[in-house]
């Protein structure tokens, strides 16, 4: 079940596939996004994709931290319905699922990787010195970010255990529950936080966060913010592109 | 390829299948508002959905009024692909498709129908009277809207023939282009033209006109819209919860 046709052009010959539902909102703002940030004059010109949204994958951070249930089996299952769809490659827009990055990888396909993509945009905002990066508390443990940016050279700092416990996995939370606007706050409030601390530029490192940064005056924050769905769809549309 | 699994409880067991693209940035926002309009709590409460994204599906418009290329043979691929994902319905979140509703009910998939789920919508802020109906050339040519909202009670005016050449059909082009701050002006022109001549609700029948339109302060234009993306998504919901 291939979607290639014979009068393919272009940038149509490859298909996108987009492993999403966690969350939901996350991965339909991620194709807002590839489509916006896609340059086109009409609909032919736009990247196409296979977007599949299973909410139901089982919460990444309980997974990796409180014995909950394994949440691979279902990242794969999704993988193979992309490949089974056609895709070429596949953009995840949830951080912490690529904590399960090389078990992924078994499938056969190519996975872009969010970190690479957050990587190269932090490049242009902040190309050295001290970063800080937000996430789950199951992608600051797995040190996803913390690992990759120091060997590239940067210096990393995160959010404080307070931080975390009294802002930004409340605000995740919200903004699963649709509670986007109420995220804003306690997000910005731990921005300000890293800022004082030293941080040159912010990576928003859970898909939830820039959707709830964005609810409110984030441009007032005064630092750099490294959107990482804006950063993987970049990724994304650059190997489209081919 | 089925995406069900043991544990499944309450909506999740139905997948809805979404047949996008047409335009991307209009199934995009079909995904976002179907994940803002769905009571959740948590990731897990949300729709599972495959968004079959095909940009390259040939334009309706033409395929229907100038001789362009056929789009049913790929309307008919995205509907295999997500028969094959296990969806169980499917959603389209663009009207003019619909033209081919007949030809796509052989998958064997049951397809929401739009102009259903816009009347559903149009009932609650003007159960009778006179409807305004914007639409692309191909849809209003179709008589998609006008049959079944005149069997259904309503008496039916769409844009002039002008207002379609120098207002509509350039607005919609605009959205797809990725322009769409610019496509307001025109449609909210086209709306308050269906207003004068007695329009008690406008049904923004191309998924694009909504984008538009909430590019700018469309409450100022004081008749009641029904936005055909919410519309779809609220019966996508109804029917997910079984």
């Amino acid at each position: 079940m291939r979607i290639k046709l014979a009068q393919d052009g272009g940038m149509s010959d490859r298909v996108l596939g987009v492993l999403g539902g966690m969350g939901p909102l996350a991965s339909a703002q991620f194709m807002v996004r590839l489509t916006l940030l896609t340059p086109a004059g009409r609909d032919q010109d736009h990247v196409p994709a296979v977007l599949w949204s299973d909410p139901r994958v089982p919460d990444r951070t309980q997974g990796r931290l409180s014995g909950g249930e394994d949440p691979l089996p279902w990242l794969l299952r999704g993988l193979r319905g992309l490949k089974a769809a056609g895709c070429g490659a596949v953009a995840i827009p949830c951080n912490t699922a690529h904590g399960w990055y090389d078990e992924m990888t078994g499938v056969g396909l190519p996975i872009l990787h969010i970190v690479d993509a957050a990587a190269e945009q932090l490049r242009q905002v902040a190309p050295s010195g001290t970063v800080g990066v937000m996430g789950t508390a199951a992608a600051l443990f797995m040190r996803l970010y913390q690992d990759r940016l120091e060997h590239l050279g940067w210096r990393v700092i995160v959010p404080t255990d307070g931080a975390m416990g009294a802002l930004v996995t409340p605000a995740i939370a919200r903004v699963k529950a649709n509670r986007v606007a109420e995220a804003y706050e306690p997000l910005a409030e731990a921005v300000r936080g890293l800022a004082a601390r030293g941080a040159q530029a912010v990576i928003l490192g859970c898909t939830e966060i820039p959707l709830g940064i964005q609810a409110g005056p984030w441009r007032e924050l005064g630092v750099p913010l490294v959107d990482t769905i804006d950063a993987l769809a970049l990724a994304s549309i650059a190997w489209a592109r081919g």
